[in-house]
């Protein structure tokens, strides 16, 4: 791989840009190109995305900035596109992209909230030019822990287990998975806020559970079960809810 | 809380000292006493625990160490003496030494590795603390995200589900839990190695599953899951079962 650039998968941590590591941002300030995602409707307004905004401080003027633009889609759509072929086709626009900086013999920084490898969109990159190019990826705080320590919630006891899910799953999946845990965190709420809040009641976790948006961010909020209004609730919102205290 | 010290339960990331994040870090230097956990063999020999020895390269020699040093014991004590009732001693004598500083003003910053509310020990010093004293918590990067970026190995895609477990577990416990999950970490193998392997390997899991040792650190050793050495697997050591590929 002589002359050629080195990918690098960098966390950048949940929100507050003080919680991304050391070493992500020394391989962050020393990358030539730092590439991102950010929706079409961002894009065109001259802004960046949602890790793009986290370590903005810290870049330099002669970095170039790479964005890496996604189609706004939703999960349906007519026959014969699908979601799954359109993000597809997305990624392996995004990863030729970066692949040509790499090709130059150009280090490229692509940046991902939370941890890259933890329901990050680094990894569809990464699957698509790991095998091809020295790669290095530097992990990073999650969201869910991010969200923990916001609410000074231990979340997971000596020998307890731990489930993590979607919202997007179906009530029946949710309640089927969610049965008998001791500690879970649910991601991905927005419109499925209602849904799972009503397979936790219905599981008794209701009363364990704890709900925040923009966990770390300046606009952290945070509020009891009952409280929330489903509608506004944003994607940048789970819930915890933590396993029993342990008496040690 | 006026004239009282702040409790600050700083994580210090899986075990390579450039992934502690920069807060962490600041708070951290900034704080007069730092207080470790420490097992009493290690401790007679004046060294210090784990999160110590990440985080020992930053400290300045003005900073008053603390450590709390542990008894060394196993979950199987002769009657009367229990496993919890030794252990919650410990912690409430920890929770003392440490509440003396806080009463005299002084910060104190508990260091925990990986992230402190995710197994960590500092939840125990934060359950009998946080309510009486001013408390900050500082999340980490946690060993299982870590050991995702140590091999490259994409955990958790989508809507996929990730349960974490511990290997402590018996064998009808595990197996019941992992069936049929999409992607699963087990962690603290250690003597329970060979118990987890053979649970994988029962439920088809064992070929998707990646074993490591001590990742990120500088003796971080991967190998096939069929060639470790029951035996010889560390306490820092786990299996990850990453979720299969999506094709997005």
């Amino acid at each position: 791989m002589m002359g050629k650039g080195r990918l690098l998968g960098l966390s950048v941590g949940p929100g507050d840009a003080e919680l991304i590591t050391v070493k992500a941002l020394r391989l962050l300030r020393e990358a030539p190109v730092v590439a991102y995602f950010v929706a079409k409707a961002k894009a065109s307004k001259g802004q960046g995305g949602n890790a793009f905004g986290v370590i903005e401080e810290y870049l330099r003027d002669d970095q170039l900035r790479l964005p890496l633009v996604y189609p706004v889609t939703t999960e349906k759509l007519a026959p014969p596109l699908s979601y799954e072929d359109v993000i597809a086709d997305f990624y392996d626009t995004a990863a030729a992209q970066v692949a040509a900086h790499l090709d130059a013999g150009r280090d490229v920084a692509v940046i991902c909230e939370g941890d890259a490898l933890f329901y990050g969109s680094y990894m569809y990159l990464h699957d698509r030019l790991a095998e091809r190019y020295a790669t290095e990826v530097v992990p990073g705080v999650c969201s869910m822990l991010g969200a923990a320590a916001a609410l000074g919630a231990p979340l997971v006891y000596r020998n307890q287990s731990l489930l993590v899910l979607s919202g997007v799953l179906s009530e029946e999946e949710l309640t089927a998975r969610l049965s008998g845990v001791e500690a879970a965190v649910v991601m991905k709420l927005g419109r499925n806020f209602d849904k799972v809040r009503r397979v936790l009641e219905r599981l008794n976790l209701a009363e364990r559970a704890l709900y925040i948006e923009r966990a770390t961010m300046a606009e952290q909020r945070s509020l009891p079960l009952a409280e929330v209004d489903p509608m506004a609730s944003p994607y940048f919102s789970l819930i915890l809810v933590p396993g029993p205290r342990w008496q040690g």
